[in-house]
């Protein structure tokens, strides 16, 4: 039987590494079976007692780097979104931007009257024809490790209650939408601590964490059961490039397609950009 | 007329130097008239365009304490809530002793449960004749310039509803007091944003920051109109001291008075001892 070797998670804890684990977490991000074994045996002599998990991923994402970039894309999500830092405006573009493809209508940083005093909200994503009008807080983390704890979750509700108050005031004197009820999301790319799923299902709010989510997908799934990547996946990409692209707000790989003359004035050369483009149509499977 | 000097406040904003200023700051304190004249006299050819407040007041309170210790230490009085850090839990146990000489029964690091989920509540606050019972949450900074902002009094309200539910509930299954309703305080030693007054004005929250209260005392005045200051004004204590001394439940000066056979025992000499008494009666004046 195999030793059992005590790795160290983002948060410091210690795991014992987990040669299963480390396969499912490939092959969820569309990694093939075979090459994720492959990648395994290559892995498996260099991890000794105490090695990290971030050393491992990087390990992984190395190796899949080399046997396709794609893969290596995928698997670099979590990465990728935190990539998206360090203040947490692109993260709130992307989310909105994961919301516009579901069909909803969204807005960013935008200032709402509350009751008492105004409020800057993240996002606001509405879907008429469900009169779906939601408030939406978005807690970015630019590092790995942390949590989104009750803190975050309590000053989220006492935000909706005090721009509730408000516009239930509104909708008494008569202002539309009538049947429309508010809703308040708490969407984060950390994991989510156990008293916040508690809080938010006992107080009405969707939560949406990396790995959970109060109803319907959580981020991860609505990510990759769509293909909706932000562009900090792509391998082609640098920090600077991303930057600009960002500033485009072009935060999606597939809001990239066909992007010749953006991507030309950003000072792309043409093997670049057809580069980038096939990087991207690897990512999609076509 | 003398030329208009830009001075640097701990904000990083910029302000013009006011003598005027400087000498009501340590005439609040208690200083002479007389005293005040002579520091300034003394300081003013020493301020130059980029001085920082930080500078003028350790200058001030340098000279002070070569007038009088206990000019000095009142002067001091800002700084020495501050270093009641670097984490919050000496201040939680300071203000429960200011409440407790206002007649009030406290307990510091409490664990609540909520509605929804249980919380730590730092001070708890009860006067039973008045039907009053409080749970506070105490914010501390220990580096100035800082201000407590809208998130804090927003979490601070969602934390007390979902207390209040449960403690309604209980009321309701006839537990007591009947008549008792529950309070939500929120003290710092920091400024407070205009934002904060208006929301705790709005949902009810008595606010008391630094130089503010929604009602009653501010911090600076609780203190100050009953001599209840913190062990950390005293010039005769180190560092080290301070911590022993706090580790022992003792966060008042005058908790101190009569205290020979603790402090023998904390490694006090008996001429520092008696070097201690002495900075505390000129403190109170006698």
């Amino acid at each position: 039987m195999a030793k059992k070797i005590l790795i160290k998670k983002a948060s410091g804890e210690k795991e014992i590494f987990s040669i299963i684990k480390l396969k499912k977490s490939m092959m969820s991000s569309g990694v093939a079976s075979g090459v994720a074994k492959r990648v395994i045996s290559q892995i498996r002599p260099k991890i000794k007692p105490g090695t990290t998990t971030a050393q491992i991923h990087r390990l992984a994402f190395d190796l899949l780097k080399s046997e396709d970039k794609s893969y290596a894309a995928r698997y670099n999500l979590k990465k990728a979104i935190m990539r998206l830092g360090p203040d947490g405006f692109p993260f709130e573009k992307y989310f909105a931007a994961l919301l516009e493809e579901q069909g909803y209508e969204t807005k960013t940083n935008v200032i709402v009257r509350g009751k008492c005093i105004s409020h800057e909200v993240d996002v606001i994503a509405e879907k008429y024809e469900k009169n779906i009008h939601a408030i939406i807080e978005a807690k970015f983390h630019s590092h790995g490790g942390g949590k989104t704890g009750s803190k975050d979750a309590l000053y989220t509700y006492a935000r909706f209650l005090d721009i509730k108050e408000a516009w239930n005031i509104k909708k008494n004197k008569g202002a539309k939408p009538r049947e429309a009820t508010l809703q308040s999301w708490l969407v984060t790319n950390t994991k989510v601590t156990g008293e916040v799923k508690i809080y938010c299902g006992c107080v009405g709010i969707k939560a949406i964490g990396w790995d959970y989510a109060s109803e319907g997908d959580n981020l991860q799934e609505l990510i990759e059961n769509r293909g909706l990547y932000p562009i900090t996946v792509l391998i082609s990409l640098n920090h600077q490039q991303v930057r600009d692209l960002l500033h485009h707000n072009i935060v999606l790989c597939k809001q990239l397609i066909n992007q010749d003359t953006l991507l030309s004035r950003l000072g792309f050369h043409g093997r670049q950009i057809q580069q980038l483009y096939q990087e991207i149509n690897k990512l999609f499977g076509s």
